[in-house]
């Protein structure tokens, strides 16, 4: 099959078959597909789509072009969790620890911040001595010890997305959602998952702005799952305003330790039970949803879940004394107000701003190869629906650089709102949706 | 501007600026577009289409990456005809010198054969001697001796033209309006002429198949063109069967020097007497169509134009000796006949398959690096209208290699059609096109 017939079949609106897409994917993967073909079909998907087929074909190619992990040796399905992306989203570090503590097996592969949103992996490197990259054999060591890995992912898992994604970066053939969706689920299937809870975020904070477009998203991701034979259901969060009151790397592990010591803000506490509850009825831990919620209520009540996460750290070298000493994690010393220039209610805080402030800081990537400052941060102090006098701190500032600070500044200016009357309060869970979507065709 | 957003806005449906367009090009010629990003931009394009005004930007950057000739000391408007490629089409060989007998300034730039079509370039090249590839001195010297000059495009004249055609045809991304008539303007345009006559082909030896194909691509042409300051005429002309009866290179120039004896098939006189008449009235030497019908019927007469065609020859190295001797120009010895299969009429003799079989015996190039063998060719003995008894030859293959005969004769079976009644004679001028057509958008 010549790449060129491939790449002209999409171009006229044509259907890829299985083997055309393992073809391209192949290619991909030794190089024998020049860059140049590689991105003249990226960018005839992009304008002319694909069918739900289509990219489950390509997305079990790229699970393909490396190894799918077995953990049939465990005996219990293993289960993750993936989210699109938001700001002060931590619940990766509080919910692992949670399904883990519950029997589930979680072999959690995450990704690092880029643009606005924060990542997992920048998180947990704030830890001392906290490894991220693990060989295969370190990785299977650590879930036999705990139950549970928080990894980025190894040479060995879909090594085709690797390349795409660089390409995808520098083509302008990012927006796809047949590609962002063969992205994230290669790198979740190849983890050897039978079972994956969806948080799709929609909001300012958000990569999905409407609800209608994070619907579509979470109906292609369940429905490429669910033809890969995982069972997946996906949930619609708010991210409007930042998830919790911590921004940056280190003050959000603060705050995940906070919220297994059952002392966390009230959206992270619930959003990261139901995100557990659900992992551990997909996973068939739970007989339905109340059993599952009274499991992680009692994982995280007893402290089964906290002692998880000391487990977790110490399996993966981290300095597990960071959890009764905060001293021991990295935080910048000087802090700046952001002080409310009226009197009256908190009613927006602009969470892709203050992602973007946070950048800013240092906490987060404006490009792949930037270094993270994990000890800055942002914390909303006065947040939505709140009320302030003149000059009440809304947000406080954790960093040393005056210049940083005066390049978050006005960014942070912008993410503030404050009105006569406090807003209704939304719902944090959007939407609740389990049905593959059967869609003919995306374009 | 970065690439990138060049690439985005297109992707998304917008129209790219004079500037944008120029960063391209000159990233295209520079090389700091790496590949991958001129073959996204190259698929957007095909897919998102172009608007004229895009098309003769694009063109005029095209122009500027390298040189464009002056000929303003010669005191007339270089003029040149571009015709989008035949099966047997030896009119340039005759229009040039006709068209320079009369008083014109022919500069022609040609390309070579690639497909079923054949090349200009590699007809001249079965003269001995002939040389093609001249310095911009060497032309200037040619022109101002004889009036014309027939070469390749020299490494001055639209360098981007070069990349850009390489890549796609690897990458699915020729088949765009606007790319065409922007890899075939800028060339021609750079030669410096102020005049250009268009022979678009029509059917199926042409790569328009239909008339409404041919109509538009004359249109962009016409319109591009008249952007850029060059007074155009597009003919919409049949290519159903192979004008005049000689395929293969050497044949075909023995075929034109008949032609400029005034022993020429009736389809090669008049479509060059035609075409090189509209060379004159458009570059201004003749008044009128008239006019100009009278003074090419009198080079062609007068043996003027055979004569130019002897000195330019000459002033390019080859041999003017084969003017009166074809035995100086290569030819296969071993003849094979196509036999009618039956008694009747000849109603079909599909230029596409015979230009395929003439490649087959190695008369074009399937690949670019293909060697061309000069004296292989397929003689057309019965034409399209003529009765022929069952057994009475239809063709006549000249080629010493029966291994190319073999491959050849598949496809000659397919393209020779015999009927019961001779089919009334369409015109060889279908359509004349005159004013650009102001087309606000193609995709």
């Amino acid at each position: 099959m010549r790449a060129v017939d491939v790449i002209r079949h999409k171009r006229d609106g044509g259907a890829l078959d299985p083997a055309a897409l393992a073809a391209f994917v192949a290619g991909v993967s030794d190089g024998t597909w020049p860059d140049y073909q590689v991105a003249a079909l990226l960018m005839a998907i992009v304008l002319r789509g694909m069918t739900l087929e289509e990219a489950a074909a390509l997305t079990d190619a790229m699970v393909r072009s490396g190894e799918r992990l077995d953990w049939s040796a465990l005996g219990a399905d293993p289960v993750d969790k993936h989210s699109t992306g938001g700001v002060g989203d931590k619940t990766s570090l509080v919910l692992a620890p949670l399904a883990a503590a519950c029997g589930a097996i979680v072999p959690m592969m995450s990704g690092r911040g880029l643009g606005h949103t924060g990542g997992t992996l920048d998180k947990l490197e704030s830890i001392p001595g906290f490894r991220t990259q693990l060989s295969l054999p370190e990785m299977r060591r650590v879930v036999e010890r705990t139950g549970c890995v928080l990894i980025g992912q190894t040479d060995e898992i879909a090594p085709a997305d690797r390349r795409l994604y660089a390409l995808r970066d520098v083509t302008g053939t990012v927006e796809s959602i047949p590609l962002i969706c063969a992205s994230i689920l290669s790198k979740k299937i190849a983890e050897g998952i039978g079972a994956l809870v969806l948080d799709v975020k929609v909001g300012r904070g958000a990569f999905m702005k409407t609800r209608e477009e994070a619907r579509t998203l979470a109906s292609w991701l369940a429905g490429i799952a669910a033809r890969s034979g995982v069972r997946t259901q996906a949930l619609l969060t708010a991210m409007d305003a930042p998830l919790g009151h911590a921004v940056g790397n280190a003050s959000e592990v603060v705050e995940a330790i906070e919220t297994l010591k059952g002392a966390g803000p009230a959206d992270v506490e619930s959003l990261s039970l139901e995100l557990a509850a659900r992992m551990l009825v997909l996973a068939g831990i739970a007989a339905d949803d109340r059993v599952a919620a009274a499991a992680v209520r009692e994982a995280l009540d007893s402290g089964a879940a906290l002692e998880k996460f000391r487990q977790i750290i110490d399996a993966q070298g981290g300095d597990p004394r960071v959890i009764d000493d905060y001293a021991r994690l990295p935080r910048h010393r000087q802090e700046a107000i952001w002080p409310a220039p009226r009197a009256g209610a908190v009613v927006g805080l602009d969470a892709g701003l203050i992602g973007r402030a946070a950048v800013a800081l240092g906490a987060g990537r404006d490009r792949a190869e930037a270094v993270i400052d994990h000890g800055v941060g942002i914390e909303v102090v006065a947040t939505i629906g709140e009320w302030v006098d003149a000059g009440q701190a809304v947000l406080r500032v954790q960093c040393d650089d005056p210049a940083r600070v005066d390049a978050a500044w006005p960014l942070l200016d912008r993410a503030v709102e404050i009105g006569a009357a406090a807003p209704a309060p939304g719902p944090l869970v959007i939407e609740r949706i389990a049905a593959p979507h059967e869609s003919p065709l995306f374009s």
